[in-house]
């Protein structure tokens, strides 16, 4: 047997997330239906990261165990063949047999995009968070920097998340303008718990908005309590850009 | 009567372009209907660029009369309540009654974008032109400036074109690199002959391909003759961005 890892990126809007469930159309489940329509092999695929309802990835990988030959290189231009257009395969290629998209990862990196405009925007719609108030971008970037280095981030944890530990690295985090009324979040780390991206990213936007000081956030962190943070910002503006291995 | 001016986004792959027409959906139309939902009255709307199916518009440009009492900048709220999400007007005031959409533009400009990798993108689809060889940029910056200036664009010019005169000033083209693989070709011009942008577009790609050199372009202007210049690049990847007044 060949395993075969795959770097994917998806618009996630019209998928109810990365994961098979029933009654619900799963970016994984449309992948492993135009593998099976490629090899006549029901083939399980093994995904990094389950992304939520309407996250979008860029660097999502996957892989799969084949006796296929088709050279490893090609498999992402046979199965792109059998996808709708909001899923393409950027990369294939065979890898050693002991490699797994989830335990070999060492890290990930995310980013959030705000549209911060009066007017939702037509062409983003779907892509970002629009937020109407003008946001302070200065103080921002400010209150980012403490989100750096190793920390016990359980004030960032969507209540009901049931891992172990709460402590994880923030490797970086950065904030550019893209555009005038685009603020993107980039940040990467060693691991990152349920929702904690999208709930630093609401915590930067209520420091935009002036409901918490820039200079709260190592307070908060510290405080480890759920209610302190910022609301959840919606899935719309999440990307999964990389994993790294 | 006073006459109100519209900044209009949109997201043209839903729409059968700007333009009203029988048995199709079109962005004015849609438009119209939300105004007569909100008013009572059907008032017909004057767009200043009649965009193709598929192009969208960050910036395009409509006026119209009416004696409702609303103030100028409060139509942009009301009639977003009653749009779509992929059309939404961005701002809205009331205008002199000598102003015309498009009789009083002094100008406009245009991007497009194009993807430049191996596969398309999910994310990016319906947004951009995908190209698969890799493109030189360096070649295609040094044939965008001979487009500067004053020129007779016949050669640019969809066959079918109707005009009294094939000569048009472009003011600037610029060529960015906004990531690793999105090529933006942002153009403004004293006014554009049908299909002009996206001809200048597809024309820079054969550039970036090898297929015509940079240097030939002040040739291939000059020559007038549309079968020189590259092929007419897919609505997709262009966006009406701006009108000057």
């Amino acid at each position: 047997m060949r395993k075969i890892k795959l770097k994917i990126e998806y618009d996630g809007t019209n998928y109810h997330g990365w994961q098979i469930q029933k009654n619900a159309n799963s970016v994984q489940e449309t992948i492993e239906k135009a593998i099976y329509k490629l090899l006549g092999d029901k083939t399980g695929i093994v995904g990094c990261s389950r992304t939520d309802v309407g996250v979008h990835a860029y660097g999502q990988v996957a892989h799969f165990v084949t006796d296929s030959s088709i050279p490893g290189e090609k498999f992402s231009y046979a199965i792109n063949n059998l996808l709708p257009e909001d899923i393409v395969i950027k990369h294939s290629e065979e890898v050693q047999e002991d490699f797994h998209s989830r335990y070999s990862a060492k890290g990930k990196k995310y980013r959030y995009l705000i549209y911060n405009e009066a007017h939702a925007s037509a062409i983003m719609r779907n892509r970002t968070y629009h937020v109407r108030p003008e946001l302070d971008f200065e103080n921002m970037k400010r209150a980012a920097r403490y989100f750096t280095g190793q920390h016990d981030f359980a004030a960032f944890q969507a209540t009901g998340g049931q891992v172990r530990s709460t402590v994880r690295e923030i490797f970086s985090i950065e904030l550019l303008r893209k555009e005038d009324n685009l603020i993107s979040i980039e940040v990467s780390g060693s691991g990152f718990l349920y929702n904690m991206v999208r709930i630093i990213a609401g915590t930067l936007v209520y420091v935009g908005m002036g409901k918490i000081e820039a200079d709260e956030i190592p307070d908060i962190i510290e405080s480890a309590d759920r209610t302190r943070a910022g609301k959840t910002a919606p899935a719309e503006g999440l990307y999964l850009m990389e994993i790294y291995y």
